[in-house]
């Protein structure tokens, strides 16, 4: 076990020594403070340790290879013990912002019996029933589990706010409420990767065009999302008061450009790997007698 | 999209053109009659097109592209359509046969958020106060999904019936409810593939040492998989009888070489990429207006 994480240490330093100097996380971490989205680049690479697009596949490939390895290894925590900690991976963004594509390219480099993937759709009559973070909750990753939320508890004060689907008294208080929510789930041992992925007006627009242009993904396009397209500034205002508002220590907010697929899905995963590497995860210990067990084995 | 279908099936030609004559669900289908498990070759590698472990790798990752490109539209069309035909993996096989290894191999290159993984552990006492099948019920996959059950119904007229959970009676019953409750299934548009992972006692004895001697896999040894390894015979008897009692046309058992963990995993991705190649599906048509969306689009 000593062994294994003197070998994580040198494959860290190796990264530091191959040009990631800083984490990932404290690059595209949100600073404290007001926030205009529209300065914030959508097309930056921040962090990325290879020349850009063409070799985003080795690249991923590499950090899909270590991913593989701690996710084992939280899994197996989970396995042998209740009270194991987990990873919530929060994943927000406007349509075509690549949610769907985080998941399929980066979240599917790691073995799926360790991901609970939850999609938060319009929510349904028994959902509106409860509060708002009640289906949020019955979603949340067990002991050993890397969660995804795609979309979460972040469009009750999004659509909810834009479309005026509830009273402004209601959602203002659900930033304090949500605070609260995630400062209670990192203190029990889940960490939050929040990733708002920043696609821009343009880029949005030619990737709707792609899907209207091409009959194969006609299934994608929804005549809903230029509904939302024209309020793309209400949208930009709620996203800046959720970033602001809900960029805490225990879950603070990751700014992810996202006008380049390559570098988005590369991103995120290196997220999720930094934050692995930060739990310094050790093989769970045999809860049982190894000699016994062998003797049984030889003699069965 | 008739394009695409033709490109669908220059694909099967090409495939049968390169050395697989016939397909790996006719070479692997059990079948009918009497099932001697002892003689079924669990190291053999019937239809695997290439030269063994060495290129295993590329073989799987020819697999996985196409699987990628046709799970993509069976995902497409559950979004479109509430009666989208699904499918269902039921992986059942010792233990260390492999059913961990084939989800994290050769499911994990399909896209998660077309997966429903559910893994079936010692029932709950709500799942005991209804019907063995309840359980299976609730998990089974929605239009469009690909389910991957990780042990299944078949638990009931095997660990039960070897460790006498249930009077014989009541077990000797559910042979006929799972051959009903299969074949409502595929009526209902659900393809059924059941693979039975062939691990040989000697194969099993090799993967239980190799936990026990490496501190790494001790979180996968349990102390009782001895328990089971020691009533060999007796779950040989209840899958021997499973294996004839459910091999039915809707739902027939598949005998999956299980030994050779590089054939095993190609073997089932392979038999998931038939099933779906089978399906022919289509992308399915637009519900919207392209035209008008588009000029929606040019003027948002």
């Amino acid at each position: 076990m000593s062994k294994k994480k003197k070998s994580d240490k040198s494959s860290s330093e190796q990264e530091l020594a191959e040009g990631r100097k800083t984490s990932l996380h404290e690059l595209l971490r949100l600073p404290q403070g007001p926030v205009d989205v529209a300065s914030l680049d959508s097309r930056a690479t921040p962090g990325y340790p290879g020349k850009g697009k063409v070799d985003a596949p080795a690249q991923s490939e590499l950090v899909g290879q270590r991913l593989d390895e701690l996710q084992e290894r939280l899994y197996a925590n989970g396995r042998e013990h209740e009270d194991a900690p987990s990873v919530l991976v929060v994943l927000q963004g406007m349509d075509t912002s690549g949610k769907g594509g985080v998941i399929r390219h980066a979240i599917g480099m790691v073995d799926p019996q360790g991901i609970a993937l939850k999609a938060f759709k319009k929510p349904t009559k028994e959902e509106l029933s409860h509060s708002f973070l009640w289906r949020i909750r019955k979603a949340l990753p067990g002991p050993g589990m890397i969660g995804i939320f795609d979309r979460s508890q972040y469009e009750d004060v999004l659509a909810v706010r834009v479309e005026g689907l509830v009273p402004v008294e209601e959602w203002e208080k659900r930033y304090e409420q949500i605070n609260k929510f995630e400062a209670d789930l990192a203190a029990s041992g889940t960490k939050i990767i929040k990733c708002f992925l920043n696609v821009s007006r343009e880029e949005q627009g030619a990737r709707l065009a792609e899907r209207l242009a091409n009959p194969e993904k006609h299934w994608k396009y929804n005549p809903g999302d230029i509904d939302a397209r024209k309020k793309w500034p209400a949208y930009m205002e709620a996203y800046a008061d959720l970033l602001e508002r809900c960029n805490t220590d225990p879950a603070p907010w990751h700014v992810v450009p996202a006008d380049r697929k390559w570098y988005r899905n590369w991103a995120v995963a290196q997220l999720l790997l930094e934050r692995l590497e930060e739990m310094e995860l050790s093989w769970p210990v045999a809860d049982f007698d190894v000699a016994k067990e062998k003797a049984r084995l030889a003699r069965s």
